[in-house]
């Protein structure tokens, strides 16, 4: 398999940004996600994929649940905040205004254009990330607006 | 959980769309998914959400891989071709032109940005969907161009 061929039909699957959020016994995590989508309307689910070796992953893990954040069109700055390694920025929240979610306790940002709160049914190793299934038990919108994409932002987490 | 809100909020996420296609024992499968995403860069690894109660389903369980087509940008009317219930059109390749992947047999279309065929190494069921994680095997690249995404074609498939 060519690495160069892979790197580029990887980077043409098309992504929004979302901060993903957790919480467990006082220890917030926070990060920025682009791979997950839903996975099932009835009853409303979600899949994601978190790095193994990262805070996020053993947060959610812990919690057993998580938030997912809906970034705006122009939120650029704040998805590159929170996409920053958790070891070199422990308190990647400072400065940023959010609440605890209703349901689970996880952060959600006012900011954001709207969030979902998720509760983890199940898991499957994938390499070095780990798939979360999870059941939405919470949802607000924020405001209406244009999402932000990863094509805006310029990131690159594919290939 | 109110039902209008969980739709606007599950409906800002951002997705591609891609053709899914996989062959069992003379049995051809093709649909057009946009729940899928990168899972893991190494290996390079994919999950996917198929509705549970559908051929597709049954062909990529049956052959355990599957592959990736990323449509075009103006290709909307392959997706919506591809998207029909097997059901109602049994063979959804027939008119477009394919050849079996190297590695795994499933189809790759001609006209598709690329492909990647995958090999599923785990299902976790959600819903109504299943979740299959799957390793990248091989990979093409037939050309250069932007992607279809979801917000250009119209369609709704979340919420």
């Amino acid at each position: 398999m060519d690495e160069t061929t892979k790197k580029s039909v990887l980077r043409m699957f098309t992504y929004g940004l979302f901060a993903v959020t957790a919480t467990h016994q006082g220890e917030l995590s926070a990060m920025t996600a682009n791979w997950l989508s839903q996975a099932s309307f009835e009853p409303p689910m979600i899949m994601l994929a978190v790095e193994a070796d990262s805070q996020s992953r053993r947060v959610i893990e812990a919690q057993g649940a998580f938030a997912l954040n809906i970034l705006a069109s122009g939120q650029r700055e704040l998805a590159g905040q929170l996409g920053r390694a958790s070891a070199r920025k422990p308190d990647k929240l400072a400065g940023i205004a959010w609440r605890p979610g209703p349901t689970t306790g996880a952060p959600l940002l006012d900011d954001a254009l709207g969030w979902l709160e998720c509760r983890a049914t199940g898991s499957l190793p994938a390499g070095d990330h780990l798939v979360f299934v999870a059941e939405v038990v919470g949802v607000g919108l924020n405001r209406e607006g244009q999402p932000l994409t990863m094509a805006e932002a310029g990131f690159r987490y594919s290939g």
